[in-house]
């Protein structure tokens, strides 16, 4: 069946305060992030990807950060959306948060 | 600012028990679907269209449906993912519950 049951999935650790869940089908990804260990003092470091990403914060707040643009702080509820090769970064400003990003084409370097 | 703030935007009804938020890129499109007036006694019905598409269970209780496959129950923090041209269907459990719907292409339709 093409779900994911989260109780019931492993996460991948990515790094310390990143856990990382993932479905996919041929062109579209989702990914439910865990980040804990906030807040933070500064922005993750700016990083950019061919794939076009939007992403749903699904508990938390985070600072939102695009190249030639102000930062927002989002919260439950918000999104955000990245155009292909876009610098952008974000800071976490709650303890913990949960975001759903999602890619097109999939991010090969997540599989 | 490519952001979309929750409590700033007015939803798009789509029809009675369904409101719709949305952003999108070139290729990926994000649409928050809250709904209401559940449990529904019975699935919605089974839609197909040439769009992949991934979904996160942001609150409440759905059954999710495919052709060919058994339902499943999904509850808030599970995803779901259908691939281009899948019979689907989903059946609202609880009262309400938010769904967070991605497509790549972009749904031309829900612009």
């Amino acid at each position: 069946m093409p779900v994911l049951k989260y109780s019931q999935t492993q996460p991948e650790k990515v790094s310390d305060g990143i856990e990382r869940r993932l479905v996919h089908t041929d062109s579209l990804m989702t990914a439910v992030l865990d980040l804990s260990g906030g807040p933070k003092s500064e922005p993750d470091p700016f990083h950019s990807h061919p794939h076009e990403q939007s992403c749903y914060i699904a508990s938390g707040k985070v600072l939102f950060l695009m190249e030639g643009e102000d930062p927002v702080e989002l919260q439950t509820g918000d999104m955000f959306y990245v155009p292909s090769g876009k610098p952008h970064a974000i800071q976490l400003l709650s303890e913990t948060a949960r975001l759903v990003d999602n890619f097109s084409p999939i991010r090969e370097d997540f599989l």
